[in-house]
């Protein structure tokens, strides 16, 4: 029984002490009682991001005492067009269970593209509206308007998305702060760095600063959650933790209250690139500035020298980052840096993402998080393959390395890395007082 | 010079004030003075593994404060008994930079290829002589004799193998406490688990434990660095840090006083499957009870579940290890827990591998590490491609990804991920008053 009628978004509900169907969904995936539930969201601690027009969503909650979710970004692009190959993405993704989609789509007829997700796909929909802007008027940047952003804005949360990007914590400030303070790689946010653009040429105020009200009665209308996005995300390990960057983050903080106060859900967005000894305080900054909204990163990636691997480099900053707070991260793939994801590299992607959040959640004592990984520990005493692979994060993969390279006189309980030398086997004939072969 | 007439050990030389060869060459390459290296070697923080038989050897030094080194395992096995292929491992592996080549030949006629090993590879070479004992002698392992373990030592250490694994913390006593503890996955140690078998089957005691006076003689003659193994390493995440491992790590720790007593050089090894909110306890410890002696860690891999991507997993615990402490990491492939490992597995290991030992040489601070993602980030800024694929880990690999998929119309300065929305691109243009065209 939906209370629409009676309620704006699942923070206003929670803070009037109504439970949601989509809270109640909730806390029966996450194990926590429904009153722990309603009063992380009254507080904001937790997100519910559902769009009242996402009809199909299984809904999910994002905040770092829950399990830690995962968001793969896909879309229509210049150099990828294709629709089809961009859905077979967005199915596997769902399938490999990522809990967010967004539509990063920058090219053609974005819409129908976007509808569809919506109307189709139950996982979470995000979009950065400022990358449609353009694409939707099909004007040049410099010729759009502040009006023009927020009605973006305003056919997102129409066309039923849960969560949008929006760059509001730049201003003109910062662009001189950018000037003078000698980053290396400046801006690397794609939205920041068409805000900073288009304040550039225009002389004006970021849009989506000035008329952050506006916005904030979109998503209150529509209970789309506010991501803020980080323009000024450090793109290199030197930029870290710098000024521009902790600067913006004060700035969030202060727009979350204003957000708050509004009942709009907001999540923080973060780095980016970041030594490893930097993490763990930078979880504790944004917990403090922004007293407790969920944190969103992208990576951190802890080192800038792999590209080809920063599905890796991206797991490493990804688990520290979960571990030590942040509740929701962005996929990094192998072709970050270098081109277009292809389905292999979502792959990949979504695999590194999933290792790090599940080891983050088993480091910060999520309970049942680690109940899988003690079944597997059971079937790999047993030398049970079939119940290994049933416990494995991808199984046909799993499968596939260990049957293209059996032991040669196929024992079936050893596999090829240390056949009649497996320690397991050893141990197990040792244990029941039986003759250890060797040769 | 070397002075091979007036000391024993690398160890024996720094505590009488002499400087070798190797130690000034590892002191080159670290960026430390000869007198501080010195200092370290001499109180066993620091192990410069070098067999005066191995001349064709290029030092390296392994210690907390010097740069994280990897170790590669290789070797001839039944299920691949190929010499040439595991050649071209071993030369791909000194190639991509490993620091270390372990062998772990388990068939056929194993001296050949160590030898080779030894004469022809400019790396640090490790054995673990147990796993040999049964093939060389072959006899199966219930009727090998103490003695016969001891004699296999000191053929490797005739041949040149600058570090052995000797599992030497087990006792008699193990066996009841494995019996009792109810470990998920009790010993999963290949060598471990060759000892406990063999204790079993014999009811005697660990030779390596009983003999461990003559395994000193050994190292001390050769200069062969004591890799103290860990037989109760946890196998699975719920045995991680118990009794079990703990009591052992205690054990190698009295023994490292023995072995320092004798000049002989000593490495402890350590975890394994480990959650990653244990992995600095972990390291703290080991400092503590093996007096600084360096950690050479398997892992630890952060979750049981990712079989297929241990590399990833191990690549997580490994960063996060380092960044506490440890300074010798011994890859995962992503074969891990399936099968042998092929060629591509062994560059996705290394490439791991290296991208956490990397990541944590930044977190430590180590100086000079962060240079060269200080010029990535250099040549990011200027879209210069060239200079990026000369900052990458595999720059191979990064050309193809890019290549395989260029922007449509192809801006050789940005790529296919962002085309025209390239945020470089667009800040550069900013900063420097140019229009920005995006469409």
């Amino acid at each position: 029984m939906k209370h629409t009628s009676t309620y704006t978004t699942q923070m206003d509900a929670a803070r009037r002490g109504i439970l949601t169907p989509e809270l109640q969904a909730v806390a029966l995936k996450e194990h926590i009682s429904e009153q722990h539930l309603m009063q992380l969201v009254a507080e904001g601690k937790v997100v519910i991001c559902a769009n009242k027009k996402h009809t199909c969503l299984s809904p999910e909650g994002i905040g770092s005492m829950l399990r830690t979710k995962i968001n793969v970004n896909l879309g229509i692009s210049r150099d990828c067009k294709d629709y089809n190959i961009e859905m077979q993405k967005v199915m596997s993704a769902v399938r490999m269970g990522a809990e967010a989609i967004m539509d990063l789509s920058s090219h053609g007829n974005t819409r129908p593209f976007r509808q569809k997700l919506t109307a189709e796909c139950p996982v979470m929909i995000g979009t950065v509206p400022v990358y449609d802007s353009v694409i939707h008027y099909q004007r040049d940047l410099a010729t759009l308007t502040a009006k023009d952003f927020i009605d973006v804005i305003r056919m997102h949360a129409e066309d039923g998305v849960d969560f949008v990007t929006v760059h509001c914590g730049i201003t003109r400030k910062t662009i001189e702060q950018i000037r003078t303070h000698n980053r290396k790689m400046n801006i690397v946010s794609r939205g920041g760095s068409l805000v900073f653009a288009w304040m550039s040429m225009t002389g004006e105020e970021n849009p989506f600063y000035e008329y952050f009200d506006e916005i904030l009665d979109i998503c209150e209308e529509y209970d789309v959650t506010l991501s803020l996005g980080d323009a000024c995300r450090p793109g290199c390990l030197a930029d870290a933790t710098d000024v521009c960057q902790i600067e913006e983050l004060v700035r969030l903080g202060e727009l979350t209250k204003r957000a708050w106060a509004h009942n709009v859900q907001v999540m923080i967005e973060g780095p980016g690139h970041m030594p490893m000894n930097q993490i763990a305080a930078n979880m504790e900054i944004q917990k403090t500035l922004c007293m407790g909204a969920p944190f969103y990163v992208l990576g951190p990636l802890v080192t800038d020298i792999a590209p080809g691997y920063d599905h890796i480099t991206g797991a490493i900053g990804g688990a520290i980052a979960a571990m030590n707070g942040a509740s929701f991260l962005c996929y990094v793939t192998p072709a970050e840096h270098l081109a277009l994801p292809n389905v292999e590299d979502v792959k990949q992607g979504i695999i590194a993402s999933k290792i790090a959040a599940h080891a983050a959640d088993i480091a910060k004592g999520i309970p049942g998080a680690k109940d899988i990984d003690d079944r597997m520990a059971d079937a790999r005493r047993a030398l049970d393959w079939d119940a290994q692979f049933a416990c494995a994060l991808d199984p046909e993969t799993a499968k596939q390395i260990r049957n293209s390279r059996r032991p040669e006189d196929d024992h079936s309980d050893t596999c090829s890395m240390c056949g009649k030398f497996c320690a397991v086997r050893s141990i197990n004939k040792a244990l029941a007082g039986e003759y250890i072969d060797i040769l």
